[in-house]
């Protein structure tokens, strides 16, 4: 049987040297624990664009299409602001994210103890903290027609829809609910029903599927707005909270600023199965391509990392390798290895994205 | 001369609670001050559906368009959940909104020195924190067309409209450039430019404002998820941050929540001049009708009272009179007076709405 097959698409910004610590693990699980991977690597984003005149040529497409699991790093960058929208950097993750059908976005906001304290919020509120956003990835605001700048009269007018499908909304729930079973079987669903019917059938859409399918999962509903109230205020008092792409976008990055270490988060972007049984999958870090920083050996490599644990438990079933790279992190950190972003006032061994790298690789 | 006319519409929840302390004040201005307005009221919410089928009937909506300055409490409630979208209370919020054309919406996120240790965040992330989230209230999402729940082949669709013009998009940027002169001549704008083409256009024509009329002020652009993580970590990096409807209403709860004192804060939503100079304008607290609290007297009339002073200084250009309300609330608080929201671990003095109302009066 072949190996299976990863496709990394590294991408710009302090994409290449994260990525460049997750090669190093994947190798570890290759000579010592005898997982091995089919790894390919091609561009995403900017570099892409650099390259061929678009952020995700066709063939990249086929390949992601194709592989067991997608690893990307991170696009964007100031080079390319002036571009046209339709080339931009983001364009290629969002086809990615739309042609593989990758509905269903989890974002852990876990918040590590040995960095409670490097949180803006008080030590109590996030000690502890683990809940997961299932945000909505492929429809809502980010892909509904019609979009554009138009001329009405002597003004442009910017226009966007925001347009959920009864199946597209029950799709992510179930996903929400069946990851509720495996922690604490509590879902949190929010949009905002008090002024958008799309938040109405949303409500109602995931209340059905909780009734007849969850009936076991405890379902609650709440404003957006709200929402982000109570995660500033309370954060443990969520578990699994589900939302749309746009709540989620915005959601997600006020809970991973919660635990107050970005470079640490992962995510995993999930779609149907495919005939090996494997769902379609691509897993990237929750930070951005942070270009003040590319380039100088100064990034936080574990939100990659973490991400790369996310797929040998999701993608390839081995739950228990990726609790053993998950471990390692927590080591590495308990034992005050620090790169520039997670360097506090409580000192630690100050290292380069390498060194962590490294770290890691040494404590697994 | 009449007196300048104030509609108070007082709503559901603790709305009523609340808003009879404010009378207390508004009482007090005339005998105290001789500064004397003609005060009505009238209903809006569950409360006006209630009596009359519709949460605000045609003359009451005449009466506001009507009024020098409008004051409202809160709508809303578990009672009116069940009602059809089109009756529900919040209706005739957005329907006095819309046809008031109160486009600019302010509002302040303030920490009060005594209350910075009741934030989940850090003393030092917010003690001394003063930042205004301008919010655009009459456009947007909110009221785009077309919108509403379809049939489409076997299943339901939930659409809703991001619509922008140019001149929309000008008139708030405008407000919020004017407001920065008068503070630290700072603004943020923020959308999500790099997803949405009604983002760009809101980026380009804020721009585009500001080169040809305030170049004077310091402006800068930010995608609305970066906008929630950044509040989170250093909100004093913000002075005035100017938003469409949606994302100024999530934004500016996250916000709110980072002072750690929601009964605390007041809006102000305003719209073209009138005839005689003033803006049309609703005043409102931050907070909602909270159910579960009302009717008990534990709410905290200061948002509200806070309100009524930014009706002094926006409506009837009486900033030395908002000022001295607004000094008697940080005496009262710096006091130890303390409505049961705003009890701490170090204590104070608990009182109920009524005695709150009655301390801020001892305090004029
Ligand atoms: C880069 C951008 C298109 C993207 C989004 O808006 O989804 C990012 O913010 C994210 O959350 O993954
Ligand atoms: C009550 C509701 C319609 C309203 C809104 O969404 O605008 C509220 O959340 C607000 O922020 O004033």
């Amino acid at each position: 049987m072949a190996n299976p097959s990863i496709l990394i698409l590294a991408g710009d910004g302090i994409g290449p040297e994260v990525m460049a610590e997750v090669k190093k693990i994947i190798g570890w699980m290759g000579d010592k624990r005898g997982i091995r991977f089919d790894v390919s690597e091609d561009l995403v984003g900017g570099c892409a664009y650099d390259a061929h005149g678009t952020p995700l040529t066709d063939a990249t497409m086929a390949k992601a299409q194709a592989a067991d699991a997608v690893l990307l790093g991170a696009v964007g960058g100031p080079k390319y602001d002036k571009l046209d929208f339709s080339v931009k950097p983001e364009r290629g993750l969002l086809r990615l994210r739309k042609e593989m059908d990758l509905y269903s976005n989890l974002r852990p906001a876990q918040c590590f103890d040995a960095l409670a304290d490097f949180s803006s919020l008080k030590r109590d509120v996030v000690a502890g903290l683990d809940i997961v956003i299932v945000r909505e990835l492929t429809s809502g605001v980010y892909f509904g027609e019609p979009r554009g700048i138009f001329k009405e009269g002597n003004e442009r007018v910017g226009i966007n829809t925001q347009r959920y499908t009864e199946s597209e909304i029950a799709r992510v729930a179930r996903s929400a609910f069946e990851l509720a079973r495996k922690r604490s079987n509590k879902v949190c669903s929010m949009e905002k029903a008090n002024v958008m019917e799309s938040g109405i059938l949303w409500r109602d859409v995931v209340q059905e599927i909780h009734d007849r399918e969850y009936p076991d999962v405890e379902l609650s509903h709440m404003y957006a707005d709200n929402g982000a109230m109570q995660l500033v205020r309370w954060p443990k008092q969520f578990d699994v909270i589900v939302t749309d792409n746009l709540f989620g976008d915005v959601l997600s990055d006020c809970a991973a600023m919660l635990t107050g270490s970005l470079g640490m988060l992962p995510s995993a972007s999930l779609g149907a199965p495919m005939a090996n049984g494997r769902p379609k999958a691509l897993y990237e870090p929750v930070h951005g391509s942070a270009p003040d920083i590319a380039g100088q050996g100064k990034a936080n490599p574990i939100a990659c990392i973490l991400s790369f644990a996310m797929a040998l438990r999701y993608s390839f079933d081995l739950g228990q390798e990726a609790t053993r790279v998950e471990k390692a992190v927590e080591k590495v950190l308990a034992d005050g290895v620090r790169t520039a972003d997670l360097m506090g006032p409580e000192g630690g061994t100050p290292v380069s994205t390498t060194q962590m790298g490294d770290a890691v690789l040494a404590a697994l």
